[in-house]
């Protein structure tokens, strides 16, 4: 293993989360907050820090796929555990489990909270808990792949390891220009967003933390009832965006490159409208006799199936009051997820394609026993290695599914509480139902539920592998020395 | 397709199920009882019709996986079908939709009842209803396999469609004398419980309608309170018979072959019985509160876990009082199953050792990427066909979960009963929770949810496979022949 390469990542990361703070430093500046200071002297120390740790380059910049999901899952550590100290020393979440919970929840793009009261917050720090899904939708290595000149060819591991999808598409051959790509991409949508919910009558402070949670789908709000008291068209709006950065980036790419036709044949991308409209014709026929006209009824559902499936978060009703119909789709969406290479959690469309394709195939082998086919999407082949861990990949999902719901039903609440805290953590949405429904929060679970949540927030964004193999103690086989038999 | 032989192979299953239903036909004069004269009638009209339908054995008598599939799964139908005919005779069930879903739950030893009081049945109906348990526990078209002498050699595809598990070891080179072996193991098996039961001080009617329910793993009671009012040393026994005809058949031909090393060395046996072990802990740790003393709360856990994991049903408490914990292990035991080859149901523990298997060679290619490993169990190696196959197992049973449950949420009642109502089903378990509990039963549901739900219990008897194959139009291309275009 690289290990000097590993700290000279991590260094790069208390670098860049040092600088990240100075927007929060400038917000709180201009509300002239005390907790700036607390802001300002961490900010110093982790780039202090980071700077020294990471001062020296490493020859052999080798990332093999190991070290990479190793680099991935500790980065993501880091950046949790630094970016939670905030809130420890301004007092306003006292607790490190509680800090923690929140600063994963918010850099996993989760947007589950402890918070009951969010609106105490100071701006400062509510600015700092939006950033961290805005740092976290698009990713942190994939930051530093775009900002710091990385040779030996290999950083791709880097990527692969904290992208989401079960393929990694360099738009373009460099990874570094790709990683640019998607940052100018990401840069823009969220600047426009910004601007047209300025526009349209949103405070600046609003609008900006608002574009930062819709653009990391990550679902953290400023308002106790998320979005329930923004006007209408406001609501409208943010349900817009969120679906557009719940689409594959890819396609934005081909727009801006005029690749047009290309970008209208992802059949991912029509996959994921088809099954926003779908989902939303459902739940708006479902919940209809609720709201009376179509207008109100589309609106919510339309917000609600956006903020599900992009895994964002935000509410703009309690759905946990809805029909069980709207509320099954809604669970199920929270499983469909986003499509691969969006800022969007869950299992990913694609992968869905993937085995759709998989099981048409071998259907046909029942009928046609020696054909054996290869499956394609958009023209291309899926390796049968691709195949193979989209398949493990579900199952595996499935088994930290499980095991993450025993941890969490030791504490008796009731199954749709633990079934659904477990679902909107590991999909990285954010409320679930009953207990943890959208007008209630993280905050009465045990310590030991919110570790398991924790972990599950990180695992989901990671999509679970980096983890696994962080996690495994035979990645380090050979670097921790064998102690003498006696 | 060789629609020959699938009209031969029809024929010959009427003629045993007419041939069966003598058995409740004797209970039934025993206890002169006036259904019997619609069982005799019933029972001489499918002997009679099955016996011209299947006089004339084809020529050909090969059977490729598609025809097996395919007459599975319109076996499984006609033996539904042509087996709830008595009720709605009798006026027992009136309702055609109610007397299916009863005799499909019965042939597919789920054991979910529309009845609301089972004491008011008659002898004859009761033991037809519990011998149908009996019959679709090993299957009937293994049973036509043992008795009718099929040449040809691919009749293993018959076998394959209709037993259990990922992959059909026959035990010995011949399937005829397969086939044989486990119908010897099985009346053996059931046998013993009888005379067990009895001498117990069960009533001999009673003894043998438990032994149908337990032997088939299928939860049919004849009490409305099903276990709960017989003796503790009773329910003891009937827990250990539950497991017993959960394990994997293999192990019992081994045992009385005296190869009692190959026995021992079944690591699916193993796991079988360690997850049983386990989870029964849990469930004892979970309840002792609501039983004070470790002998009741051992016992209800023991009989809760063997009856589920088993996917029979019976129950000797209400289970949807007891704690979450409780309830998770039971609802995770649900779909964990019994082991392949055996009378149960649920995905089946061989399942899940090939993805572990899977998954631990995945994390290992990530830290050695260029070993490719096949995975072995029992040291034979599993065929990279037969993996792939039980990956998307897990993905198609997840698809045809979630559109049921897309379905039944359509009537409104809560996520706990959609949830458990599809999952008791299509596991072939019997009860589930809430309004599905053990003290209820699937009376209320439309006449739309319980088509759903029959469709769920043949589904999953047949694992799945079969019935698509016989669902997918591509199976009968080219024996429609095309209408000539205009």
């Amino acid at each position: 293993m690289n290990i000097k390469m590993l700290v000279y990542i991590l260094g790069k990361v208390l670098l860049i989360e040092g600088a990240l703070m100075f927007l929060p430093i400038s917000c709180g500046l201009i509300y002239c907050e005390k907790e700036v200071l607390y802001y300002l002297i961490l900010a110093a120390v982790y780039i202090i820090l980071g700077f020294l740790i990471s001062m020296k380059k490493p020859k052999n910049m080798t990332i093999f796929i190991k070290d990479g999901c190793v680099a991935t899952a500790l980065s993501w550590l880091v950046l949790s555990i630094c970016g939670c100290i905030p809130f420890i020393l301004t007092k306003e979440i006292p607790s490190f489990t509680d800090a923690m919970f929140e600063t994963a929840s918010g850099f996993t793009t989760t947007g589950a909270s402890i918070l009951n009261n969010v609106e105490a917050l100071s701006h400062t720090s509510l600015l700092w808990r939006s950033l961290t899904h805005w740092i976290g939708g698009m990713g942190v290595l994939v930051f530093i792949l775009a900002v710091v000149p990385m040779t030996g060819g290999s950083n791709m591991n880097l990527m692969k390891a904290e992208s989401p999808g079960p393929t990694v598409g360099k738009i373009v051959p460099k990874v570094r220009t790709t990683a640019k790509m998607l940052y100018y991409i990401y840069m823009a949508i969220t600047a426009i967003e910004i601007i047209i919910l300025f526009v349209c009558g949103m405070p600046l402070f609003d609008s900006i933390c608002s574009a930062f949670g819709t653009a990391g789908t990550g679902g953290f709000g400023i308002k106790n009832d998320s979005f329930t008291s923004y006007a209408p068209h406001i609501q409208w709006i943010v349900a817009i965006f969120m679906l557009l950065f719940g689409a594959n980036f890819n396609f934005y790419y081909y727009l801006t490159t005029r690749q047009g036709g290309k970008a209208m044949k992802m059949s991912e991308t029509k996959a994921y409208i088809a099954v926003a409209a779908v989902a939303t014709g459902i739940v708006c026929f479902s919940i209809y006799g609720i709201y009376g006209n179509l207008g109100d009824s589309l609106r919510h559902s339309l917000f609600q199936v956006a903020t599900t499936m992009t895994t964002t978060g935000f509410a703009t009703t309690d759905f946990d009051l809805w029909p069980t119909l709207a509320k099954f789709v809604l669970v199920s969406l929270m499983f469909i997820g986003a499509c691969a290479s969006s800022t969007g959690g869950g299992i990913k469309i694609s992968r869905f394609q993937i085995m759709f394709k998989a099981i048409k195939r071998e259907l046909q082998s029942y009928i046609h026993p020696k054909t054996v086919k290869k499956i394609h999407i958009d023209g291309k082949t899926v390796d049968t290695d691709v195949e193979r861990s989209v398949a493990l990949y579900f199952f595996i999902y499935l088994l930290v599914f499980v095991l993450s719901m025993l941890v969490v039903s030791f504490e008796g609440h009731d199954l749709v509480t633990v079934f659904t805290s477990v679902a909107a953590t590991l999909n990285n949405i954010g409320p679930g139902l009953a207990m943890v429904g959208p007008t209630h929060n993280y905050s009465f679970l045990s310590d030991l539920s919110k570790w398991v949540l924790i972990f599950d927030m990180i695992a989901g964004r990671l999509e679970l592998i980096p983890v696994l193999v962080f996690l495994n103690p035979f990645t380090y086989k050979g670097i921790i020395k064998k102690s003498p038999k006696s």
